[in-house]
């Protein structure tokens, strides 16, 4: 036997193991996930482990390494959350965020650490030797909303897809704030006195880790989306550059401190939709599938770790302190994000309700990065107390609220998700509303959300689709391609059911659809309308269609400031569809 | 900047990165890609790397690790290899690949290793002080032929499938020899005395070694194959386990020290069939693309490494020692491949062509694991020469013979592999001749590979299956699968094309196939016969096919010695049928 040759894979490959394994435990009792929370059941398989581990060794089991959370298990949850971060949400609502993000985390930081200073002036609590500086420090540490235990919550919850990307968008931004404040802090205790010209330098750090994570990270995803160009010729390696980019662009952000998380996202963003253009369609299923698999493995591991790390003798117990802690953070949140909303809503139409309030402050969990930054203190004599009262907020959050916020959600009737895809109708009122905001704040010259969207998609097919793009061609409307895998579809049920070639044709599922819209009326597309309607005219309507299927080849924005009408040449089309038509006929 | 902190991931992922842009770039000219095998490519820019480091630091490149090597870069590539292991033609050759794998392996070791022996004892090439023992020991890691070398050549000359089964099989097999053979001779260095028991025991091993690889592959096989019966509610880690499991099998192989690739193969081998029945298609796809990506990352990683490594101070140059290794692994392979030929062909009579045994004794590519062996050797003071020796003879088979075989295979007219796909009478014939057989040995009481491979079918359909299937039913004929694919396939292609549900439909691709060998005739699944028949013949059978496809339950084999015909229930599928011609007419 010779363990000590394998043991550094086995262990690994064991404790994955051990995740996927408590996964599917989880999941074959359908019960169980839909009172508690996954991450919940996992802390708990963490604890017993840790409880195991200590009982045979007689010693602390081993904590979670900050170094392997954060150059390991942290990367695929956030490249995964950004590849698949619906932008129109997240893009709509980014100064709701960013303020959440900065002035919020600011807030929570700096209220929490000068009220927990407070509470050590008592002389009653034997606290007075915790300073000002460390508990900002704590504070700093403590203040920001964890996105692992955000994700593992709000997915099971659905709520609507506004207030989702607001909790989970803040937790996303808001490590820029905490990576700053948490060096500056660091480096504050280290130093005998503190300048103002340190203070000032730490403000100005906030915009260089910021801005410098979006850099780092665009310039990695156009590497990738420029190299996925030339793998025509081996499909099998392109999924690696999307992996290999983004982390490499996580690694260069730590590298210079910068906001990893911040570039990942970044990195994610701005790749996806050249990459998912460039690739092979397996190679993209290849890619979403690995990136959720790998992020439900990280996720799993860092919820067991967190368990089996709290086992043991890292902690101090100081039952004033502990209190304090939680009763802060709770407060502090609240109270910030009713300021925050209160300015948010004065400048928007569509405002954030009094229940929306309620649970974007009730869903801010903490999580791992917490504890992984509390572990990566500099020793000094009170750190076991702050390891004891950062273990007690993730755990109060994370069982206490992330189990009642479900029951919560229900009882207040928060608007949740909506199942259902949007409707063709609402697509197309969805396009025709932007491009005629896009039209009107350019007339009156209003820089808004419009403007900016359409300059960026003039710059985009104008210079990045020609560099990054393979086939550099003009997308399909997304009504045709829907068309068309409806089509897809509708054959393939055909072929399974061995009806295809003779008899009536089954009506396509978009007829109905596209003849009732013409009637004003939305709808879905849905089979069920079918017998409502007539089916010789479906069937009529459908032949019409699929015969004269127009390949549209100009789908670029209809109003555009900087073509004119007549610059493409309409001529052509007519033409086409003329020759099409004739052929019908 | 903080570089110390990333530096092992970084590195890494800059090696996988230059890895895989390397093989872009030998693919964006086609040209080159034709001539040269890609593995000398790649060890050509190592030399290149390992020149630059050289030149760059003044000390040799770092050497590739030997536990980096077994513990993280094989693995996957043999993974790749067993998984998408063609069974059919694997385990009709299993004696002879057996035979050189095996003997060859043993014959060459002691050939190579008394030989050179001879040549030490020449006073001109002052080389008196290597012992026997020291020569058997590299005779041992010279030996066998590299699978990773095997399969990058032979996958681009596309010899056909017996050869390059035979050749390919002999270096995954080969391991368990080598293990033992290298293992022993290290062992017997160290040793005082040696006494005869030792040598008994040795024997005995390769027992234990292979076939405890087998046990150990087949058990972690079954073990995933079980788990992914209940991974409905959670597809999305499904491909983790296919992974994680294989994984733990070479792990615990090599824990144990037996071979790990026989048992990582077993183990491909062994879930294959099950966990793709079990997991979904998408999951599928990403575990097949997956694995082909890693295994080619692996790959190219070592070639590259190859390259590197072979730069630097570590070889002690002695002229005699050097050539007569490679002539005397070119003589002795060639030997043995005769004389085990000759054995072979005595008792087959599908026999092995004298132009196949020189392109199995010419493609014997020596690669990395003789390289990592040999620099696990223990210090003494020839390792150097050892090292050249070996570095010589790898660069030597990779290149010369590498870059020689295929105009040798065009030269001697080799047969190819076939391009097309089996046409459906060839898949009727070839299942029936197997029935028949199978129903031969068993009356005439030969336990022969047809009899063997009956009763796995039926211990497999009796027992394995309804263990490790999640949904045990009997699985649709591979012929109405075909159908299924084609009809599936024939609709995509209507309806792109715009045609669905009007009109005469295309007749589908199987009609004029399954019509035309009811006619005896052996035709190919293509559409050139369309033109040949009446159309209206053609639709006529494509309607009552489509509306008449019985679904076959019932496709176990025909002949079974261990049920009787009337133990199914035939009136039951006869009355199906039955309405469902009613239905029709």
């Amino acid at each position: 036997l010779d363990y000590q040759h394998v043991q550094v894979p086995f262990e690994i490959t064991l404790w994955i193991m051990l995740a996927s394994l408590a996964k599917i435990g989880f999941h074959l009792y359908n019960k169980l996930p839909s009172v508690v929370p996954e991450s919940c059941l996992l802390i708990f398989v963490g604890l017993i482990m840790g409880g195991i581990i200590y009982g045979l060794n007689d010693r602390s089991p081993p904590v979670m390494d900050s170094d392997i959370f954060f150059l390991y298990l942290l990367p695929p949850i956030v490249l995964d959350a950004g590849y698949f971060m619906p932008s129109r949400p997240f893009f709509e609502n980014i100064g709701t965020i960013l303020l959440y993000a900065v002035v919020g985390t600011i807030w929570n930081v700096f209220g929490i650490g000068f009220s927990l200073y407070g509470i050590c002036q008592v002389k009653a609590f034997q606290l007075q030797d915790v300073s000002l500086l460390h508990n900002l420090l704590f504070g700093s540490l403590i203040a920001a909303v964890d996105p692992v235990a955000v994700l593992a919550v709000f997915e099971e919850i659905h709520v609507n897809e506004k207030l989702h990307i607001l909790v989970f968008g803040e937790s996303l931004l808001n490590d820029a704030v905490t990576v700053v404040l948490y060096k500056l802090f660091r480096s504050f205790c280290e130093m005998p006195t503190i300048k103002s010209v340190d203070v000032f330098a730490g403000v100005g750090k906030f915009f260089v880790v910021g801005l410098g994570g979006v850099l780092v990270g665009l310039s990695f995803g156009f590497t990738a989306a420029f190299t996925t160009r030339f793998t025509k010729d081996i499909r099998v390696i392109e999924p690696l550059f999307v992996f290999l980019y983004s982390y490499l662009s996580y690694l260069t952000a730590e590298m210079f401190h910068l906001s990893g998380i911040v570039a990942i996202i970044a990195c994610a963003m701005g790749m996806k939709r050249y990459v998912e253009a460039n690739i092979s369609l397996k190679s993209h299923t290849t890619v979403k599938y690995f990136m959720k698999m790998w992020s439900s493995v990280s996720d799993t591991l860092i919820f067991i770790f967190l368990g089996v790390s709290t086992i043991g003798e890292n902690h101090e117990w100081n039952w004033p302190y502990i209190c304090f802690t939680v009763i802060f953070c709770l407060i502090w949140r609240a109270l910030g994000v009713l300021v925050l909303t209160f300015f948010v809503n004065r400048f928007h139409v569509n405002t954030i309700t009094s229940k929306d309030q309620f649970i974007i402050a009730y869903g801010g969990l903490r999580g791992a990065i917490c504890f992984s930054l509390v572990f990566l203190l500099p020793e000094f004599h009170r750190k076991k107390l702050f390891i004891a009262a950062t273990t007690v907020v993730i755990l109060f959050t994370v069982f206490v609220q992330g189990m009642t916020i479900r029951p919560l959600v229900d009882l207040l009737a928060v608007k949740r998700k909506r199942e259902s895809a949007p409707t063709v109708g609402e697509q197309i009122h969805i396009r025709f509303l932007d491009h005629l905001l896009a039209g009107i704040e350019d007339i009156s010259g209003h820089w808004g959300q419009y403007y900016w969207k359409d300059k960026l998609e003039y710059f985009n097919s104008k210079y990045l689709q020609k560099i990054l793009l393979r086939e550099y061609d003009q997308p399909k409307s997304s009504i045709v391609l829907l068309y068309e895998k409806l089509e897809r579809k509708h054959a393939i049920e055909l072929a399974e059911a061995g009806q295809l070639g003779h008899g009536p044709a089954h009506p396509s599922l978009l007829g109905p659809a596209l003849l009732s819209s013409s009637n004003d009326r939305t709808v879905r597309t849905d089979q069920k309308l079918e017998d409502t309607q007539n089916p010789d005219v479906l069937d009529n309507m459908q032949e019409i269609l699929a015969r004269n299927l127009y390949r549209i080849r100009r789908t670029g924005p209809a109003y555009n400031r900087h073509t004119l009408p007549g610059e493409s040449e309409p001529s052509e089309h007519a033409k086409e569809i003329l020759i099409l038509r004739h052929k019908s006929l």
